[in-house]
């Protein structure tokens, strides 16, 4: 089975959904034992999903043990006291379900989607292995191959995952968000029993998780559910802060050039260290989310409008900023030049028109038609729970909480032209940029 | 008081004196506790130096913590069950003498040099304070104070010292080498006393450190006096291995500018991830040694015939090397450009010349002078014994033996050309570098 992880290079990016859940079925609680609950309720289908995510990512980890939390979301597919190797997707499966789980810098997730009163059985599962996992020398040998390979398909094999390491290393002078989720190979294959055990031990708890339940299901029943199953489990008295060190001054420009006779298309990359979304100040984060869309979410964006459609010297301009995260972040351009332009032509002509952007200010029109588009997404996502779910569990392992995700579709109503521009000038900062281009091994790099 | 710290800047790196212990009076045993303990002779004068080294340095720090060995360094110096804060130091001034410490990547160490009669004094001090410190609050906001204005005055005043952190920072992407020795200044502020106690009851402890006395003792009465006041003290059965994160494949070639108004000297540094010195594998390392030597190691070296003398493109060229450390080093180029010249012409000519001296191969003049150099600076060494006790206290924190420092003259001594011309090939590497200009704010980069 392959398990999912979650991406962070800026290519596959996803525009979140934003949804206004205080017009939704959402409720949320606290078991006594510390362990938060979500419930978000659609009763269109007899079907329901059922999450546990706990606090614990990438960014967690022990020095010298980068993929630990990754390898240990693999492990707990393996078995418990009650549950042979297998059998908790095998039973999944057998009930008509499906299930996974993924890692990300701030968190570790696992999921099943199954029938509506199968709900008692999927909780049973999780709460058990969220003390009781057995594992045999033979599970970890096993699956360290399994996390290896995993590395070779996606990052090995991959000039762009290469590069996106690179410049991820290069942008975090301190913070563990410059080690990548899977791991630094040579790391990953001294990865043993007790790197796995003591990641499960410190961080596996219920007053480290959040139970998301999302579907068929009454809220009242779910909190029946949960206090009969994770509610028995005691807390862990000895759970730590959750230590990351922070940046030091970003004072230096930085450029790196990676080059791969594999490299089909080259680009120019460019990725400024930027805030996240805090909780109850999120406004600036709203800003940084629009500047992103103005400049590089869509082919009408103006990048795309200035250097694909009018100067013809790219033939992609995209711009990401992922707000949710424990700790800084990054905000992201990139260009892909047309036959004949050079790596450094586009760059320049990317600066330039970032350059004219906050001088000219923003497009009323523009901002008035992306926030047009956000209320539109809000709807649509109304209609997919499970993405609600998604929301929670992701903000509330990042530092923020029900009232902010609550908060964040208002915020970007609210937000001006003024303040964008402001959040422009305030981020993008060659001193805690680093700018990459990702090159064929045969190009010389001026 | 100040304290000594280590300094890692390129342009302060010392020539290390060579010194053929074999042929001297030093004598090395290890204690039942494990503590090693290395004694030189020299009954010239009736003086000794004494010093423990501890197996613990900045990179030994716990992650967010950055700065506490030296923290503790200063920390020592307060007060013990038996001893007020200060008296350690008044003692020893008393007693005719003078003390300091020193930290750095991978050791921390503690001396006084007095008159010989006064060894044991020093000894039930320094047994004294491995176990015994007691710290008040009030030492803790003192002397955090005291190092956040040493880092004021040493880094944060000096653009030369930003700079090199931000290298240092951008060479290292996942080995702790990258954070400056003294700390990060927003997490020095944060370091308490938990942090200080905590660092110190895991790393303080005699078979995590090492004796070093030199000068007008005997071997078997250093012995006695230490099994006296070291043998004692029990070994730390919960001592953990050094973890040290080390370095992914570096594969992109990254640059830097740095700007600071305060610059009156622009200047360009390169550096290379390089190997260290390994136990019985220091040929690659010696073969680095001579290497920077001959491009830059003195005035007369390649780099300067050519830059400075010839082409007058610049007014100073350097090229370091130190090979003394746990895990990988570096190798560093430095020009700084004469009047008129830019950075990038500076740099193209330095890339120039490297390649010039490559192609051409080692003149065996030179580096004939530079060993019969090397063979004269032993025999003067040979009258420095608190040199030839620094070195080995440096290198057995380092992962070196007695033997690897007693080999070392030997090994250089037997470096040929073509060796060092296959080091330059293997370690000068485009993608295991950082290129950093160092700019005043009014300079363009192109």
């Amino acid at each position: 089975m392959v398990r999912a992880l979650a991406l962070s290079a800026a290519l596959v990016a996803a525009t979140p959904l934003i949804a206004k859940e205080g017009h939704e079925a959402v409720t949320t609680f606290t078991l006594d034992n510390g362990m938060d609950v979500v419930v978000v309720e659609d009763h269109r289908a007899p079907v329901v999903q059922h999450m546990v995510w706990y606090r614990a990512g990438s960014a967690d980890e022990p020095v010298g043990s980068s993929g630990v939390a990754h390898f240990l979301e693999h492990l707990l597919f393996k078995g418990t006291d009650t549950l042979a190797p297998g059998e908790f997707s095998a039973t999944v499966a057998a009930n008509g379900g499906n299930d996974n789980a993924f890692t990300s810098y701030d968190y570790t997730a696992y999921y099943q989607r199954v029938a509506a009163d199968r709900l008692e059985l999927m909780m049973r599962m999780e709460a058990d292995r969220m003390r009781n996992i057995r594992l045999s020398e033979e599970d970890i040998v096993t699956e360290r191959d399994v996390i290896l390979e995993e590395r070779n398909q996606r990052t090995d094999n991959s000039p762009r995952a290469l590069f996106g390491e690179q410049m991820g290393a290069s942008q975090y002078l301190n913070h563990r968000y410059g080690v990548p989720i899977i791991g630094w190979r040579h790391e990953m294959e001294t990865l043993d029993m007790e790197d796995a055990l003591s990641f499960y031990q410190t961080h596996y708890a219920p007053n480290n998780a959040i139970l998301v339940v999302t579907g068929d299901v009454e809220p009242d029943a779910v909190k029946a559910l949960a206090e009969q199953y994770y509610g028995v489990i005691p807390a862990n008295p000895d759970l730590p802060e959750r230590v990351r060190s922070q940046e030091p001054p970003q004072t230096s420009e930085r450029r790196l050039t990676f080059k791969d006779a594999r490299v089909s298309q080259p680009y120019v990359q460019r990725s400024y260290l930027a805030p996240e979304r805090d909780p109850g100040e999120q406004q600036k984060a709203a800003a940084l989310f629009l500047l992103a869309e103005l400049l590089g979410g869509s082919t009408t964006s103006y990048l795309n409008e200035k250097l694909q459609f009018e100067q013809q010297m790219v033939v992609y301009a995209g711009a990401f900023y992922r707000g949710v995260s424990l700790d800084d972040t990054t905000f992201d351009l990139l260009v892909v030049p047309a036959q004949g332009v050079s790596l450094q032509e586009a760059e320049d002509a990317m600066d330039q028109a970032v350059a004219d952007f906050i001088t000219e200010g923003v497009n009323e029109e523009d901002l008035d038609r992306i926030k047009m588009q956000l209320r539109a997404a809000q709807t649509y996502a109304r209609d997919n729970v499970d993405g609600i779910g998604n929301r929670y569990g992701r903000a509330l392992t990042s530092g923020l909480t029900v009232e902010d995700v609550q908060a964040w579709p208002d915020i970007l109503q609210a937000v001006t032209g003024d303040e964008i521009i402001a959040a422009a000038r305030e981020v993008l900062q060659p001193e805690a940029s680093v700018t990459g281009w990702l090159m064929r091994d045969d190009e010389v790099t001026q």
